[in-house]
């Protein structure tokens, strides 16, 4: 493959979800890839419309194959802004988020764009007697434990994966429409072992449940007594998340049954499960985007 | 304060070590910071000098008050190059990087670059028998945890902080040139508890630790026979590492003495120790810079 | 006291949650009291109708002082039917339920009956396929173990207690309308340490969850392959929840803060905080329902 | 079946062990056993004489087919008075009980009742200095879990099934004679793997060893500086067995071993190991009793 | 002191109990000790009359000052061997054991011997089909982990302490006769916090359930089937033993509280409690012997 | 084999490391090997020139058929001289020694000398505001579990054994020249799961780094502020790889696959994997040192 072969994705963020920070490192994780670049513009905790007005552009002048835009609550003005942009643009877009993404589903649809909607990245803690940078980015360790081992970032990258084949292989993207919820983990996770995936899909109950909690302590609870207790047990929770989702994978790691599927130099998924054993091609994988 | 008065910052990452995906989160934690704005443009796992000429330009567009470069390696072409074009473009910039870092020490001094070389934050076992994206996005999660817990994202921001202040309040923003090795940790870190921070160094000092055992696997090691156990040993210890800075964080808990401190509104940061009590400024750390 | 002035409680019981099954040793834990005897008939895991008309009647010719009906869902027939005998007996009578038993707080004021709902005794994963007696008894024996540490029993045994001080005294019992979710956790559990208490509510939100989870489980999900894992997941939360709220316990251990209130020999509830201290007479506890 | 083949267990109870509180509950686990009802009559925490005379007669007045008596201590007045009663009443009828019941082994088998003496069901540490409310049932929480999982609720409610099957079925029922101590968990218990059984024996000798240093605390060390530590390091020792139980069912499901033997609705027990697979009709155990 | 002045401790070992392995280290824990010599004897694993024969006379060729002889069972030919000669040595000579020296306690005093009986320190698993060298060794290492932390190397130190304090000033040295069990264990440790003792007492209870599980398994049960899973049992409990004591060591960390007792240059023991301040000559050690 | 056919080891310590205090138990684990025994003499903490003059002959004097010799940095003066007295003695010897090891292998060479160089058994942190006699049997405790699970106490009984196997029959015995490093443990250890391993491995390579930490602490920093959190944390990695063996280990447990490698009673080495099946003859190890 030539070097202009190098397809091109554009990742724009604003605001923070943890399905956010390692995104485009999911798609390159030996940093080998030779048909694949990315580009990121991101406008940090921020997501107003004029951050957006300033930092998307940039994005386009990347000259992106297939553009990833990534924000909590997509239905927020910012992000809406972006969605608005992104829509005509041209390019094939794809929008991950939370929750509350389920509610602009419909348009999301309408304004053609892909999307994953992952239920179990939860809103974070804010309030000041409680968030700092630290705590902040305890959580964020937590919940990216728990997406990347219940199975959300492999569904991720595997969706983005297989829009990119499309693309390099002349083909029109199907962009995904897809929410990640628990039924979606228990149907389509890696585990071999069912109490395994048990733990795993509790862990992911647990996400949800972190979002309730802390819309609570966030949005409603008024006064200081009643909210810190409510921050403080959601990212308990978290970190019991984290520590139920590790164990789920210690247990396959008991039975030698972790399945993993790095990218090959070329792109391809490879897939393999014993740890001394070496990857394979994932033909399963690429059967079905065929 | 007007809006007018927001310091841009423009952060610039190309390749990933752990203290880079929630860098610009440490600065703005609740999102609502009213003196600052961050940038960031990144390459992704790429890190190769077209790389950066494509995309560093790009900071320089927002025009921004203070520049954060961060990368692994700062020795190689891709980051050297980005070295060379902050050296002499006026704005002040910071290169954050990991232990291999210090071999440029000199060079970023004559560059006139601050920098904050965090010894702790280690190669990741990129060997692809054994890292696919989930296995990465974990050890970027347990990393994460211990930089959180020990302190290292705490001098990190606190650092930054202190250039925002400066350039806000027009004085000479001095830049930094900090080594964050575990004698650093040691005498800088916030435990109340003498075991807590034991705790802590001990995290910290097996997060170096991965860092020897990673090199050897994926640069010396040439069969998969002998460098997939010593990966996979090293991201074990990586594991480890994060539950000892967790058992160091709980203790800290269990005296309620956990100091807090988060951004204020105008960008001040705040201190707090009980859980329960609202924070105030942090006297202490605006006498410091002063 | 003589002999004659113990005051009889009558507990009858249809079906089993976690409130249950050591609801008379709640009150009496040291089988010392000689102000109070307890008895108890139940129908075991069934609550038809026929099974209370068969059984309930029993608790009657024990001439009870006060009773107390523990079921699930108190809106279905069986327990309707208990609901309806209480009402108009002449007995100061309480209910206590799970969380369906905010549908029937109307009737249950109606029909001048007290009640104590608690919204974190979830309902048990009854599937064939995976809840045989082991099961179900470790499950009850999770539960159990957050509802004793988070402070729920405290809660429900100082209703009833206050309820016999009445009796005891010649006043007029005021039944309790309580319903006991995590925001009453929050405000009336007996932590010292803030961050023991944030463990504490985290696991009563974690037993919410599990109820959420089992009801798709039981009622909405027909395929064993989808309900399996469901109800799998929700007792791994349970286990979870359990290993929380120890973890809670712990730290108040660490402290020596843990608050004890055993019942005297005269029924009058004693506190005590430090361990090897004598315990003394709840003064804050005999202000209250005075 | 039609409605009138239901065979009805009589359960009286008076005191408490922790065989005891979810005992009708293991024989109709799923609630929906159409050839069973249990009735339920105890004194809770009360076990005089007086208590069982007047509660007593209110199980025979439920007509039950079979007679269940359980109790801590057989030996002592009001439990005596249990047997002496039962043993001429011409229903078949068992006692279950602690450790002290071997002392009267001869005797019940002289009054012609059944026993299930469970040697690892340990006396409490009834100090009023450390047992309240609270600690009462995490003990009851810890101990349930190791009679759970170690197996001796399996034998308990597989002894009751048979003599259920053998009355159903006209059969003279072949009371039982057993106690339950580590030899029997060893040569009876449903572990697979060799560890977790040996772990499961070890939780149950913890749990026998609590009774002897809570034997020593309750009747003999007079001074609170001496029977406190006493009573809370057995009560250490509780939770410690749990975990212990806990862990040997971890591995069980690691290897996705762990059997499960639910009730049918018409009372036959099913087995099953796998949990995706469906239980079936446990020929093993029907052809035991036969 | 001048360099003569070196008192000389003979150690003879036969056999192997956990008080054994790392004794003469107790005495002289930073190797710096400038009044004191050890010089140890043993016959490895092995301890008939013919070993000790061999091995014991060279212990009085060091001419030591006081003579500590240390096995199992000291009622067995070799050690009773042992315990004949030393009885008319003229050296003053305490014998340390484990649980059966209790039968031989009226011997030892008679022999003129000081005692330490350690009840704790438990027989080995000593069957073919489970100890290998590893799983030997493991057990040591737990077993040493608790006498350490709960309080019994302390003592056995300080009772040889006082005896080298006592010949270095020429008084008569007192010989201990010191059984300890667990109530010595309550009655003496250095604990802080009262549950962190509560747990200590715990791992040393477990310690000696041990011995009593593989007296059986080693001595009683015949077939492989029986013993192995008592001696595996066994050995669990004493992992947990171990992590039950490391939990009461943990609790202590949290409060700062831990004492330490290092020995100075001249072999006075200091006394210190929060980690970073210095030890201090222990006035309260040195109280009492006088 | 008769009587006199017993070959005897002489053991001489002076000074500690982990690899020492088991070392003679590791060969005779049963105790009641036919065809050996061993005789230790040590100097306890002490190795000074004069303890070894004093105390190594008497080793010669029970005419040994082998010497071990074991000590810390064999190159400092007190063990220089045991290895010169060893070398000329016409008894085959090897050297147990830690890490600084290294530095004379060319002279244990030259000396004619075996040796066994375990670089996982690292410097203690004996440091007197630290390290008192408890802390120190802690780390020996954590340091011995760490060894024995990696499979360093397996190569190192192993080597002795095939020493012995060739000296009783009669072949000329090749004395090891063996540095167990961390790939020594990739290469050689007995684990089954290959995550088992790694963990195993991690905790080895964790062992080295205490050493590294604790030469800081006890050589390089000279105040206490600086020393005291370095070997404070040191210990706490010693903690933590003894956890992470012990997972190890564990995880062998689940698949029922830990090797075990007992001594029969003539000394050949005997091996199994399943708990419950008795071991057999280890064909694999003499085929090896024929």
């Amino acid at each position: 493959m030539s070097i202009q072969q190098f397809k091109k994705v554009g990742v724009f963020r604003c605001g923070n979800i943890a399905s956010s920070p390692l995104f485009e490192l999911l798609l390159d994780e030996l940093a080998d890839r030779q048909d694949l670049k990315t580009r990121t513009v991101t406008t940090g905790a921020k997501m107003a419309v004029e951050d957006v007005e300033e930092a998307l552009p940039k994005i386009f002048e990347f000259d992106p194959d297939l553009i990833v835009f990534i924000s909590p609550n997509p239905s927020i003005p910012g992000p809406a802004k972006v969605r608005e942009k992104l829509s005509g643009c041209g390019v094939p877009s794809v929008a991950i988020s939370d929750a509350p993404g389920k509610r602009v589903k419909a348009d999301l649809e309408k304004q053609g764009l892909g999307y994953i909607i992952v239920t179990g990245d939860p809103l974070i803690g804010a309030r000041r007697e409680f968030l700092d940078p630290i705590e902040m980015a305890i959580f964020n360790s937590n919940i990216i434990k728990v997406l990347a081992i219940t199975g959300v970032y492999r569904m991720v990258h595997q969706e983005i994966d297989k829009l990119i084949y499309a693309i390099k292989n002349g083909l029109s993207p199907v962009l995904p429409r897809l929410i990640i919820d628990v039924n979606c983990i228990r149907d389509n996770s890696d585990f071999k072992n069912p109490y395994a995936r048990a733990k795993a899909m509790a862990a992911y109950e647990l996400a949800e449940k972190i979002a309730e909690v802390n819309l609570q302590a966030c949005f409603v609870e008024k006064e200081s007594d009643k909210y810190i207790p409510l921050v403080a047990s959601a990212h308990e929770i978290a970190q019991t998340a984290a520590r139920l989702a590790e164990e789920a994978r210690e247990i396959e790691k008991c039975g030698d049954t972790l399945k993993r599927k790095p990218h090959s130099k070329d792109g391809k998924i490879k897939v393999k499960t014993s740890l001394m054993v070496p990857p394979a091609l994932d033909e399963e994988f690429y059967r079905k985007p065929a």
